[in-house]
């Protein structure tokens, strides 16, 4: 019980010198990816380049501790460092010790959120984003996060709160572009574009193998770091306009307090949530890819507690929002990571830094920072499934494409409810209209199928309905208008059965609808009776009076019904037969 | 097509002087009957009483003309008169011009966007009201009026804005109470009562027939109004502290401008989208009820377009919101209304009492219309649905006490929302977590059934799913976890089939859900197969590379799956046979 909402206790105990040596191993390479990643994500979401590293460090712990994947690796991403922009900017200007002040409340909000919904096993809520949704929201945040860099590589000041706007921004000052730190931006972006794919195999052809290759590669961004910091110091580029990151303070995180200041409470907590439901939904596709590779599990309700926890941590050390990240959790389980341990030493190291390295970070150029962004949101932009959903399904591609329009023209956060929105509506709409068929008996058979469909036998006064999905609120109002018009259409009609092979559930709007329906049959002098109804429904069914009242019988088959019914020669059934037939079920 | 936007058109072919004799008797006794009830709302909606009679005019002539009821009475009703004066009590204080305004506003807002929806054929949003959560909001409505009109039987000044503030409020003020106006207010209150059920009988006893008995019985509200006016005028209550009408303006509906101020606007159209939905369901459920009676149909999304004019038109002409009412519409149908003539005449009805009739009405005392209401709406009052509904469903049972629950301590409109949320969130808590089963061949059949619930024969390299739902963003994430939860139970599995006779749609997130599975079975050296896939949904699956990617056969019958994979040797299939299998469906 206690592991369960612990996990730490579960691995801990079996842990041992070998698999020590796997995560420290993992360690070390995630964090010498993750700083120049921390620093980048920071800049993105408007803050000063260290609250990347602060980000980095408490929160993995906490991971450590109450998370239940062994190779998420936790920290700032993309995404959500593009929502906290996006909320924090709304109220305070970036630089200001308010928009810190609303970043660290953002992660302490949203940490608080996902815990919660962790202890109410709540995870489910994350199924209203569907696929097409989350999609749209990553490719149309890799746009927006792309073009908001642009500004740095081309070292000119821009602005813009939706995608045109950053355009029309960018193309009014883009004859100020400086051109030194265009000479840096340019080849960082081109370097790291080539050394993602072309990364490996060079050093394989230089003789690595190809296991260090790949991860000698994924530390390309640290070798854009480097020689772009030299070129600065070399050709004193700070002089010359090339913005560089300055000093960082020296040390480990800060204890902060978040705000309980209501009014900011008041204007967060939406953004808060969204950031919660994205971060989640993003850490536990991660998660749960990574798990299966190994034949692992992950549990999503946990997972909320582990992020809440993560998220909670980062707020009282001074960071911003954090989840796990897909480019360096593979990254770590390709290092062979095999705990969360990993995350922690990860931690350590990202201490490490910000206490003895930040000195060396001085004059690393904004330009490779953005130039790292750029190429890591692109890879998300995927333009084949517009097209891959439209062929499949026209509701699905109505709920991507409105959610990338919506996100492009209007930010992140109508962006999401928009696609939340567009997907419930269209789901609410289908189920207001569910699948029904009128069936007849298959000649030599004892089944029953959709009289469109196949050669089938009827007779004129029974009418089979076969209902195909269960009765609900959502459509216990169509249930109605569909068996009414089905039953106007014939006049010679004696019996209506209602097949519920199908029906899973019955809730009480669905057995107001029945009951109804048995009323107005009634009036009109028509059997109403069920077919193959499942023994759960039939229970539940059993505490009302609708039995009582049905006009009709209930059958275990539908070919005892048809059969049944099929011979009645209209004279009225007699009353004994009924209550025996229902004592049946 | 153009009789279905405008089904006057259509009964008014073959209107004949019989059927105008209908309409005009049953118009007669509606407007009686209409009169003090029209006071009486407008009273309870904060406004003039008058603007109760404006909202009868116009509107009813509007719905004669859009409306596809045949029976329908339209005008101010109880619910929607509270829900007024909620929302315009947020934004002015009542007896200002501002307040009046706001009234016409909502009248406005909730008419343009009844037409639009209606235009849109988004009828089915209705749905999002379970049967449930209307008839809580509805018998929480009915406390918390009869409530607000305590103050006028007793002659005291109260207010509050949620129950316990109004009881404890009356409370405060109890010792004010005017004896005079409990004088008249008590009898009142207990005439209408009595006259309910037992007016009908005591005239018949005195020798009416029964249908004449019971339309005068009907009218008790208007000896009511006769009787408590001489009483006044008799013994000078007026100047006794009784509160009294006093005068009415006469004369027809001014021409009103609605407002066009965005920030009011702003305030009012999250009640006025309420407004809207809860009078469409009310007006739509009476009108279906009426229309099967006599065997006829409404159309759910032209009634959005008649009760949208109707609003429009009761905006335009100093009204406030109106639907159709349920008491109304059913002496309307009894009195013999045959055709929505029948309202157009009532309202020359009204129309010719505001000329007329208004300095009658002088000395009406403001305890009578509040007796009126009491009786009209504790009758709304269903204190034994909770029980039922605990009985048959705990989720129905939660949505139920909830919306009472808040809309009692919270307002109308909180109640509703909360009513429609937490209904909304129960259901995709269930749509997460489907049906699902492990099916095995019933012997001797060729019948799969469930293996926790027959006796079934099953081997241990074939795992036999059955899905009991579509699948959709709403348990995509539960299918792959449930499906590899199973698989990883059973280390001899060689072969998966997922059972689809159940699966009506497969979404664009259901599709990539199996897209997993199917690769991480690929990777396990498991076969993954489908078996009775639907005609709609496999033309929809041949529409993308997931069945040249699937890592198994596509079966048309569970039995022909089971039979040639349980005789699978372990052998790797053969592609040919793969292919053509596929090729069949």
């Amino acid at each position: 019980m206690l592991s369960r909402y612990l996990p730490i206790l579960e691995w801990g105990r079996t842990y041992n010198r070998s698999i020590l040596t796997s995560d420290l191993v993992a360690a070390v390479i995630v964090t010498i990816m993750l700083i120049p990643q921390s620093l980048a994500y920071a800049l993105l979401a408007g803050l000063p380049p260290v609250v990347g590293l602060y980000a980095s460090i408490l929160p993995l712990v906490l991971y450590a501790i109450f998370g239940t994947s062994r190779t998420l690796a936790v920290g700032p991403v993309a995404v959500i460092s593009l929502m906290t922009a996006s909320a924090a900017g709304a109220v305070a200007a970036q630089g200001t010790a308010e928009y810190l002040e609303a970043a660290i409340t953002l992660a302490m909000l949203s940490g608080i959120m996902l815990a919660i919904l962790g202890f109410l096993r709540a995870g489910f809520l994350a199924n209203l984003l569907s696929h097409p949704v989350i999609s749209g929201f990553i490719t149309a945040s890799g746009i927006l996060i792309a073009t908001s860099q642009l500004k740095h590589i081309l070292g000119i000041t821009a602005g813009g709160d939706n995608w045109p706007e950053m355009l029309g921004s960018i193309a009014a000052s883009i004859g100020e572009t400086n051109p030194w730190t265009l000479a840096i931006g340019i080849p960082a972006t081109l370097f790291l574009f080539w050394v993602r794919k072309g990364g490996k195999p060079a050093l394989v052809a230089m003789g690595l193998g190809p296991r260090v290759a790949d991860m000698t590669a994924k530390a390309g961004p640290v070798a854009a770091v480097v020689l772009t910091i030299l070129a600065v110091r070399a050709l004193d580029l700070g002089e010359r306009g090339v913005k560089i990151v300055g000093a960082i303070p020296q040390g480990l995180p800060p204890f902060a307090v978040p705000s309980t200041d209501l009014s900011l409470i008041e204007q967060l907590w939406v953004p808060a949530l969204l950031i919660s439901i994205i971060g989640f939904v993003e850490s536990v596709s991660v998660a749960q890819t990574l798990a299966a590779k190994r034949r692992q599990r992950i549990s999503p309700d946990q997972e909320l507690v582990g992020l809440g926890a993560a998220n909670i941590a980062s707020a009282f050390s001074g960071g911003y929002p954090v989840t796990g990240g897909f480019a360096r959790s593979a990254v770590n389980f390709d290092a062979g990571a095999e705990t969360p341990a990993a995350g922690a030493f990860t931690a350590v190291g990202i201490a490490l830094a910000t206490l003895f390295l930040t000195p060396l970070l001085f004059s690393l150029p904004i330009a490779t920072l953005a130039a790292t962004i750029i190429v890591a949101v692109l890879s998300l932009v995927d333009l084949k499934t517009p097209g891959q959903l439209w062929r499949y399904s026209k509701a699905d591609f109505a709920a991507h494409v409105a959610t990338i329009a919506i996100t492009l023209l209007a930010g992140v956060e109508l962006g999401v409810i928009t696609g939340v929105a567009v997907g419930l509506l269209l789901y609410l709409y289908r189920a207001s209209r569910p699948h029904a068929a009128i069936v007849g008996r298959v000649p030599g058979t004892e089944h029953f199928r959709n009289v469109e469909r196949h050669e089938v036998f009827t007779v004129p006064h029974v009418l089979s309905i076969r209902i195909d999905e269960s009765l609900t609120y959502l459509n216990a109002r169509w249930l109605e208008e569909y068996v009414l018009e089905r039953v106007a259409e014939r006049p010679e009609l004696r019996h209506v059965i209602l097949m519920c092979s199908a029906v899973n559930e019955i809730d009480a709007s669905g057995l107001e609808s029945l009951e109804a329906i048995n009323h107005r049959l009634g009036d009109g002098g028509i059997g109403m009776h069920l077919s193959e109804v499942k023994g759960p429904v039939m229970d539940r069914l059993k505490r009302t009076h609708f039995l009582e009242e049905l006009n009709g019988k209930i059958f275990l088959s539908q070919e005892r019904a048809f059969g049944e019914l099929s011979r009645d020669n209209g004279e009225p059934a007699v009353p004994h037969d009924h209550y025996h037939a229902r004592g049946m079920i």
